[in-house]
């Protein structure tokens, strides 16, 4: 669904842009719709590595290592970035499999429950964040089209490091997913009278439980040490809240803080990032330091 | 928002309505609207009894007492129904009132977190669960009267005994209260790096804190005990989801009890319950269990 998205706003936005798809009827259906997309990785990568074309790996974490396998053997000189949902794995696969000087990691903020082909969508990046990597030894030109490539698809690129990437999406992605699996077997759990009285509240809360085991898992157990760590912080919200429940009967501290908390949220407005210049003198922890301030790249001069 | 929007669907249904106010404001923004209400709780009363009306308690739990004191000064004899988030602490306040004779409780499951005349809607309770009690010693007649009104907006009527109404929404509707405040604060706690990657995961999980923290306390605060007893068994669901990360680095077991839950949630379908006519002998405690197993009464022969 990512990789399909991507194509189709890539060839949208004037790209001359190709896709490999494992499953021969994934690709059919691309092929029905007017797209270059072939079951044949050695042929696509070679294509790739004759017209220097900058390379997307968008599969899930278990299968990254096995395209990263063929990636070196036959396009091994190609820039190179990826839409996984972690960042410092991906970064550690491409580094065993002697792939990083091309390598800028790349995470895309959007998506849906849904997967493959028929739930492509050209629209889906526009407006969203595109986490783009600036780690240490970064080159500047992979960089770029990386960067050329979020802008075009309409999103706006924020500049992070692969440890503060995962440890921010464990908060805002990965948490969410557990929270809305414990939320679901809750209310599953008061039976059919609780699942007939469940509205608006519930149904939001458990929205992202309705993704395929195997996805949830694939996207949040690469990322296990920062989930668990936010998840123990919100285990110690819980039951402290839980304790001031029972003996005052108050969640006064809860919900003014998470009120708080969701105004900041609601409130944040991203900022343009300018005056850093690809290739400057510590241009890349420039960059970082302003996406940590909630700063944003919207254009490349 | 509850009150006025019913008096908007009652008055749109055809039945004879009006409505007070304790904000003159509020009164006045809704007499602009063309309704008849005021901010004369005594004068409002006295025309209920008159006319032998319907009252509907329309407030926080915390402002219960002081409208029953009302109610019991100047309409003792009125049938007499409420929308209020918990139905046990009304029945009791009821009971000290003297006013149990006539009252039958209630519960629209439907809601946003705004407040207030302009945000009414008399579409507000359309397919919405509305939960009317069938407690032990409930009368034929004002039961009949409170079932009508909520079909009248639109609604279907979940029949249920007040303790398993309090366990059912602690389920449903206050613990993602609490898990959105809680999730809130994770995010936030990742500054504005983490809150700018966010998207529809944490969106959706996060929404409803956005409501006011002291509507959210009057909310969920009355029903401490139940929302404690799942709380409880919530933290023990994550608990032991943290420990099977952090030794297997596996969500298997989270993600597929957590989607078996959504997916019964998410197909669950109403029932119409038939062939139980109030006043017969044993209706109350057969349509207690109808609805226990997700039947729900969509008219009244």
């Amino acid at each position: 669904m990512i990789g399909g998205s991507l194509l189709r706003a890539a060839v949208g936005a004037g790209f001359e842009a190709w896709g490999y798809n494992r499953s021969e009827a994934g690709a059919e259906a691309a092929r029905a719709d007017g797209f270059d997309v072939t079951g044949d990785l050695p042929a696509v990568l070679t294509r790739a590595a004759q017209t220097d074309a900058l390379i997307v790996v968008a599969v899930p974490m278990p299968a990254v290592d096995q395209m990263l396998s063929a990636v070196a053997t036959f396009a091994p000189e190609c820039a190179l970035t990826d839409v996984v949902s972690v960042k410092a794995p991906v970064a550690a696969a491409v580094q065993r499999h002697g792939l990083a000087a091309r390598f800028v990691g790349g995470h895309p903020m959007a998506g849906t429950s849904q997967s493959g082909w028929a739930a492509t969508d050209p629209t889906l990046f526009q407006g969203a964040a595109w986490a783009v990597g600036v780690d240490a030894g970064t080159h500047q030109q992979p960089w770029t089209r990386v960067v050329r490539l979020a802008l075009a698809c309409g999103s706006v690129v924020v500049p992070v490091v692969s440890e503060e990437h995962d440890r921010a999406v464990a908060r805002i992605s990965h948490l969410p997913h557990v929270l809305a699996e414990a939320l679901a077997l809750a209310g599953a759990g008061g039976g059919e009278l609780a699942l007939g009285l469940a509205a608006g509240s519930f149904r939001d809360g458990t929205r992202v439980a309705g993704t395929a085991p195997d996805l949830v898992r694939a996207i949040c157990e690469p990322n296990a040490s920062a989930l668990l760590e936010v998840l123990d912080e919100t285990l110690t919200v819980l039951s402290a809240a839980r304790e001031v429940l029972a003996e005052d009967g108050s969640l006064a501290d809860l919900t003014e803080a998470g009120h708080d908390a969701r105004q900041r949220y609601y409130t944040a407005e991203r900022w343009e990032i300018s005056g850093i210049r690809p290739g400057d003198q510590d241009w890349l922890e420039q960059l970082r330091e302003a996406g940590q301030r909630g700063g944003v790249i919207t254009r490349l001069d």
